[in-house]
């Protein structure tokens, strides 16, 4: 079967509390630089074989769903590739 | 003065070993997925302003040395857009 590789970019929600963000451009701020802002979120990737590059996507979507993904707090893009 | 959004996709070096990726394939597969790998990165997202997207650039690769990525561990991939 094909193999895909998987990107999953996990972003907080707006509005979501994001103090490892907010640690980090504070440490930007004493090294002298000046960023509006910073998020830190989470970079999945997954290896998977599937029949399809549809198929992939959808079992990464059902992965994130059950697992990868916090609706509450997240949201995420997915990008798939065939390798 | 411009805005721009930088993202800094942060892996892991080929060879440095991933717990948290291990244990979130394990997880997968307790679920029923079927994940050939799967690697727990870092997305970082930075707000800044710059003169142009090249200045904007050259200062999140300077942040990036400087704290944002170990470079034993870690290699990073930069995207600059404008706000």
């Amino acid at each position: 079967m094909p193999e895909y590789r998987a990107e999953l970019r996990v972003h907080l929600r707006t509005g979501v509390l994001d103090p490892a963000g907010e640690a980090v451009q504070a440490s930007l701020r004493h090294l002298g630089f000046a960023a509006a802002r910073v998020e830190v979120g989470k970079l999945l990737t997954v290896d998977l074989t599937a029949g399809s590059p549809e198929e992939a996507e959808a079992a990464v979507h059902r992965m994130a769903k059950e697992l990868l993904v916090n609706p509450v707090l997240e949201d995420y893009v997915l990008e798939v590739h065939a390798r």
